[in-house]
């Protein structure tokens, strides 16, 4: 696109004093700009507009690799007051736009940040032309904005930084088709304004989760979901950080296990190359094999899989473990010291650190914030069960509670605790897998727990069975073929620590940690009975 | 087992100058410590012994959370010279043990670093009983010694740790079948032993690889495995840590994918609830969907999976994939700056952090450490292709390195420019995947690249081609189905910014950093065309 014909604002013209050859220096210069403003727009867009080379779409040829300058682009969550005044560039999308004859506004969006852009005609450096083609620029369409900051007198509404950009050069990236199957606003609107709008007859479109799920791509990009996946990376990054510090080690274990092993119907299989396998529901064997194998204490974060028809509001096919295991020396409170240690981390962390992620959440779904203590609360799988009797409610005291009693059970320990997250422990064995190891003084109870954030269970674990026989032992009056666990036996028959661990769900600590109704917001691509896609 | 009726010994025997109520007490706290001795160890191994509390097997009760109480276990690699008079208590593996008369030699063996431990008879404290037990525990049994510290007047050899521990009390905690399956020493032995073996006519077991693999929780302790590990776990923690600075978010991308349209017999297939699905052979198609979701700098630490009949030293099934992508403002450069920056970070690390580890690996497998320079050295594929040239070998300028090119061409860097680690950008189109984009001025190259260590190629990366017009020519031109890939083009069309990223797979970062032979070695639970367990 070099060597097009449209000519470009000279501002540098040669002064009349010059000699030949310096006017021939200039004119190369100001050719050389020329060229390298054409190059960085496409110019046929008003041909007879002066100050064309402004404004206008990016050809490929200049999104190649074609050239490295020194140019430095400017977050737009990063625009604030101290900049005012300096001419900066920035590269967001177009969220809102409107043109009127010699004034266009522009709302430029990155990464759920918003800044409002006003192209004023201004002689040499904003044409008509520029307004005209800033009015026509399609929504989600990605722009380099180049202006000054400026401080508005009053502050700007309806977007996130309180300066404006007052536009002197913009280009079109890439851009958006003209119908969008999701309208960011509407997509982005709270949920107390959806309320109110039905209070007060606004017809307001409510995106309805498989619309944003199946243009997930759009979905994501309002400020919530940019919050919410910012959140999930800043649990990862927590839940691992301390680890490391406790002298965790951090694996990565097989996904495909041999034969189908683990438990029916609930498993994805597949061929392996003419072996019949199927998919890891929890890396809880492996990690166990790496106790056996001197590693002492181990964690990994990964995907688990999982076939079950479940079709509520916190089940995915696929979703994002968070496990570890360690040697115990005496008691598997040594787990939960770990555990609570680890979640105050985080909860702590999420708080002074994603002030401003949790405030867009809670701009459009509002939520009360998690309430913890600095000692968590542990109750025996019995305390609980007394202190639902106390409120009226009779459960079988060998069964697991069902999601509703769990939910009761959390708001009545919440009353007496004042905590959202607690530890339930000590549960019968009869609800618990084959590999837990009993307890010392009663084998109908288990060294067993789970823990629970606003009445809904996020995290299980166990000390496990270390000793071959009495791991054989126990399968089998569980009904499990002994030979199918052949290998996972072994790996205590050469020397095994007493361990345990526990396994926790990403998706679900975000989901809960937030008050969130739906796991699907905290799954960046989700995956459900009937999802596969996108 | 609390009162069982073998006498402990009973170091507060009562004052005679006691009161009977003094008496009284002090039997009473004497039965007491008696019952705990007890609690701690079966005692039917020498019923005659009187001090048979201080050695024996301790019975699964006691492994099952009966108590906390406020022991402290010092780790084995922890263990030096300022411990020097102080009781310790630790926990490990019986590494080897004899016996013999009044004297016991024990090396304990905890996450690959071990220590001598003496049994000696000595009144009130070590009986001949306890030397016997000593002699008869299993080879990787766990135990838990406690003695004294005792620095040793010349250092013991073949332990890691420079001091020795005086056995005051042995208990095991698991017991290790007689047979072992792999004897830790030889799968310890170095690589330079066994040579020297060979020559010197010494008939040592060679550990074969399968063997290895077939019984990997054992094979695991060795010291140079356990190091592997640690490596391997630092290198996640850098990489990641390294992009977290740079503002990248962590993602989790999902490994169940619709179809199997990432590539015909190289995905590994299934059925998903009656839908087909395959699995993710790179997460790169939803890291690119993320970037188009306006996350602009992401990653993901994750399985891959290929199916692919590879049964090479470098080919896996499932490996753990290191990704990033990252919006592009200018030249794919921007991508390997990041590249180059995290990988230096890395080796830089590993010299720092890992010293012990890479000393431990070097024991068993000795290596040249990794040369590299400050500033990576880049060259284009065809300066690559002039290289060789110039050294007389010919290959076909468009067409990709074979494997043994590759290291000729790593050895002829090495020579001229004295560096390991190097980029190899710009490849020709035909080599490189649909979505790559071609170079601005010459569409038959790419805005791609390879990283090489060592002369192996570990990364892959590349500017892919942000526009949907583009992206359905360039996917016609490669005959490939556009149909099939509608979900991923479609991703671009409501605007998509420039962008580029790279992925590379931890486990041959680990092998080729340590120059290992066989990337086997650098996964945990290895899986290959033949190999679906442990």
């Amino acid at each position: 696109m070099e060597g097009t014909n449209a000519p470009v604002a000279m501002e540098e013209t040669a002064a009349p004093t010059l000699s030949k050859k310096e006017k021939a220096k200039l004119a190369k210069l100001a050719e050389k700009k020329l060229k390298k403003e054409m190059a960085a727009a496409q110019l046929n867009q008003e041909e007879d507009d002066p100050l064309a080379g402004n404004y206008g779409d990016v050809v490929m040829e200049n999104l190649q690799s074609k050239e490295k300058s020194c140019r430095v682009w400017t977050n737009v969550g990063d625009l604030g007051q101290d900049h005012s005044g300096q001419t900066v560039l920035v590269r967001g999308r177009v969220h809102t736009v409107r043109g009127k004859g010699s004034l266009g506004f522009l709302v430029v969006r990155e990464a759920g940040h918003t800044v409002q852009c006003v192209a004023a005609v201004k002689e040499n450096v904003v044409s008509k032309g520029m307004i005209k083609y800033v009015g026509k620029l399609n929504k989600e369409s990605i722009v380099d904005v180049e202006g000054v900051v400026v401080v508005p007198p009053k502050p700007v509404e309806g977007t996130s930084q309180p300066v404006e950009l007052h536009v002197s050069k913009i280009y079109c990236i890439s851009k958006a088709a003209v119908q969008l199957p999701i309208n960011l606003e509407d997509a982005a609107r709270s949920e107390l304004d959806l309320q109110k709008g039905e209070q007060e007859g606004i017809q307001y479109v409510r995106v309805g989760q498989d619309t944003r799920l199946n243009n997930r791509v759009i979905d994501l990009r309002t400020p919530a979901n940019q919050a919410i996946f910012r959140i999930q990376c800043q649990v990862s990054a927590l839940f691992r950080q301390a680890l490391l510090d406790e002298n965790f080690v951090e694996l990565h274990t097989p996904k495909l296990i041999a034969g189908a092993s683990e438990g029916g119907s609930s498993v994805f299989k597949l061929d392996y190359k003419g072996q019949p396998a199927c998919l890891a529901q929890s890396p809880q064997l492996h990690k166990q094999m790496a106790i056996c194998a001197d590693f002492g204490r181990v964690f990994e974060i990964g995907p688990v899989f999982r076939a079950e028809d479940s079709f509520t509001h916190r089940h995915l096919c696929e979703f994002t473990g968070l496990d570890f295991e360690m040697e115990i020396k005496e008691h598997y409170f040594e787990v939960l010291d770990v555990l609570e240690k680890v979640f105050l981390t985080i909860f702590d962390g999420l708080n002074t650190k994603c002030a401003k992620q949790l405030e867009a959440i809670n701009e459009q779904y509002p939520f009360e914030p998690l309430k913890y203590l600095p000692q968590t609360l542990r109750l025996t799988f019995a305390e609980g069960v007394a202190i639902l009797k106390e409120a009226g409610i009779e459960v079988d005291p060998m069964a697991d509670f069902n999601t509703e009693t769990e939910k009761t059970l959390g708001k009545l320990v919440k009353e007496r605790y004042k905590t959202d997250f607690y530890v339930l422990h000590r549960y019968p064995s009869g609800i618990r897998p084959f590999y837990t190891m009993p307890c010392w003084d009663d084998k109908s109870y288990s060294n067993s727990f789970d823990v629970f954030i606003r009445g809904e269970e996020i995290i299980s674990g166990a000390q496990r069975i270390h000793d071959p026989e009495l791991l054989t032992k126990r399968a089998t009056e569980c009904g499990i073929d002994v030979k199918s666990l052949t290998t996972y036996i072994d790996s205590f028959r050469y020397g095994a620590p007493p361990h345990g661990g526990a396994g926790v769900g990403l998706e679900r600590v975000v989901m809960l940690f937030c008050a969130l109704n739906n796991i699907r917001k905290t799954s960046l691509f989700p995956r459900d009975p009937q999802r596969l896609a996108p």
